[in-house]
């Protein structure tokens, strides 16, 4: 370990008081919490201390100018109680692509990689075992350095968090393609995980949910002609037996579940396209039958078949496959994250 | 006082350690600040305590997505030492319009106002009284709420803190029309003060920067081809002897001083249109000679006169007037603030 990362260990455990049976999802924490700051243009060692409520100035710029940026993860459990992590390094790469486009610095991959590694061995227990669940971990960045100048600030804090968790979707889940509000703007921040842009998808979410939606399929801000991504998840559609999703661009998050099925698509055979989708390829697809799936990929959801959309007033039901893409992918991809499976890509990470 | 705002006051001041002959934009906090909680559907009282850090769970959703809004208000100490805010309900109402696109609770006026009045007369003598400078009034509003779900937050914090400021640019301004990044989406959160929108900005403003430009003037997210405001302020144009400024939208802040501004330019019978402006129209006045003025309008930076802007590699020098409207209406706007003139609007609020 060349970080030198300190342990104080939390002196009570909160572990009793969950029920691994019924996890919701990022609404129980775990006893400790990595802690690194950033001040005087470097990172300090990480630290690992107790769960607990952080102390910050009032004049923040977290507070203010929004500068925060996140990544979500899992830690999967097999049966044999070894402990992986799916692509980490790509959520790193992501979070320092992210602070970038924030102005933000950018954080080694060692005080990253090993800091995470330390709290999950610290945290191991914590990492639930009952199937659809994992232990949802949150790294995040934010301003702590003060000013009300409006320009970037001098000092940062990044904390991983990690929550037991359940599935993220309770129920069917269908959505609104969304033709007045938009996530991102061209030239935007759309491309990061940027905690703003989840901020403004909230209000016309919940106008969408007051008509029965459970989430948005954001279209791009000029035309609202073509399908993006979906709240936290990025899309996928099935024409026939083609099955596609749209480019990442700098409005779109490049996601580390996309690009895995989209991997373990082509190792199925599964005909993929990468490629602009009309609203109107769907509409059409969905009148003619041959739309037979739209699912929603994600760290979090993992995926999602959507039971149907919303557009222009009308509402589009999506059929009941007997076998659909969605459950064939959903089963690789977690059987390769809970290692049940070989892990034929090397995206696996054993902790040990 | 319908609200019975407690007071908790400072055993100390800081206010001897302040030169106020040399005061930097937001940088010095004074003594107290009003905290108003919103939790189970309603605002609690609003009380005022000293200045001092807040305690937050690292769950809290302003740490994860983005739930931030604020504002930027001034108050004036005239030379009886009568204190005056300008147009505050204006501010009031802008914030719970933000607070709606954010999907955040919306303040009653009586809360803000009161508690603001209150604060100001607490913290009376840290209203500067030097040429130029003013008490800047910093209200921000924040996701207290827990959870790692991308949704809304179930509880909230707003604070109001205040810092004698004086100028916010200090020598010659030049901007940059920027043709990469935007700083907001159509159908996005642009019109409203969150925090995201400013991050946002400073990764593009530092690369200005870096080419010697100290803001950017940010143009249609679409085409580029439209100026619309510049990091903290709204952007006038004088071509020959009319004043024009782009129509406000959901991309752009509704700015109190640009409104204020073009009523008195009808005032002093200037001619004025509120109209889509082409960066190519600037480009062309300044070829010909028919460019007089571009300033930038705000609170923070009151009128900021431009040097010059930057376009496709190109510099663009502004002339050097002896009488720009620029002085002309920030010596009527400064007047109106610090009652040393008429108030024929009716826009000074005596805070007594
Ligand atoms: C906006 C957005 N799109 C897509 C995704 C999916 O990305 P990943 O598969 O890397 O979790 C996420 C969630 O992480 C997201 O927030
Ligand atoms: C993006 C933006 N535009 C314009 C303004 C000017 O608005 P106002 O005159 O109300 O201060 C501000 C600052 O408040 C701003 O942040």
């Amino acid at each position: 370990m060349e970080n030198n990362i300190s342990i104080e260990k939390s002196k009570t455990t909160k572990i009793q008081d969950v029920d691994f049976n019924n996890l919701s999802f990022g609404s129980v924490y775990t006893d400790h919490m990595l802690v690194c700051d950033y001040k005087n243009g470097a990172w300090e060692t990480p630290k690992i201390i107790p769960y607990g409520n952080l102390s910050l100035d009032p004049a923040s710029k977290i507070f203010h100018y929004g500068q925060s940026i996140f990544e979500g993860m899992k830690a999967y459990k097999d049966e044999a109680g070894k402990i992986f992590l799916f692509r980490p390094t790509d959520n790193h790469a992501r979070l320092n692509k992210s602070a970038e486009r924030l102005a933000m610095p950018s954080i080694p991959e060692s005080h990253f990689m090993e800091g995470l590694e330390t709290l999950l061995k610290l945290e191991k227990d914590w990492i639930p075992t009952t199937a659809g669940s994992s232990l949802y971990i949150r790294p995040f960045m934010f301003a702590t350095g003060v000013g009300f100048h409006a320009s970037p600030a001098d000092a940062y804090k990044l904390i991983i968090a990690c929550a037991p968790s359940g599935a993220y979707f309770s129920g069917k889940v269908k959505v609104l393609i969304e033709q007045t509000y938009s996530r991102a703007a061209n030239g935007g921040v759309g491309y990061a995980k940027a905690g703003g842009n989840y901020a403004g998808q909230f209000y016309p979410t919940k106008l969408a949910a007051e008509k029965g939606y459970q989430q948005i399929i954001w279209t791009d801000d000029n035309t609202h002609e073509y399908i993006e991504e979906a709240g936290a998840m990025n899309v996928f559609v099935r024409i026939n037996d083609t099955l596609m999703t749209a480019p990442t661009n700098d409005r779109i998050l490049d996601g580390i579940t996309r690009k895995s099925i989209l991997k373990i698509a082509e190792d199925e055979g599964i005909q993929t396209e990468v490629r602009k989708i009309k609203v109107s390829e769907l509409v059409d697809a969905a009148n003619n039958g041959s739309l037979k799936e739209i699912f929603g990929a994600g760290t979090a959801a993992v995926i999602s078949p959507l039971a149907g959309f919303g557009f222009d007033g009308k509402d589009y039901d999506l059929p009941e496959l007997e076998a659909p893409f969605s459950a064939r992918l959903k089963k690789r991809i977690t059987d390769i994250q809970y290692n049940r499976a070989e892990d034929k890509f090397g995206w696996r990470h054993e902790v040990k």
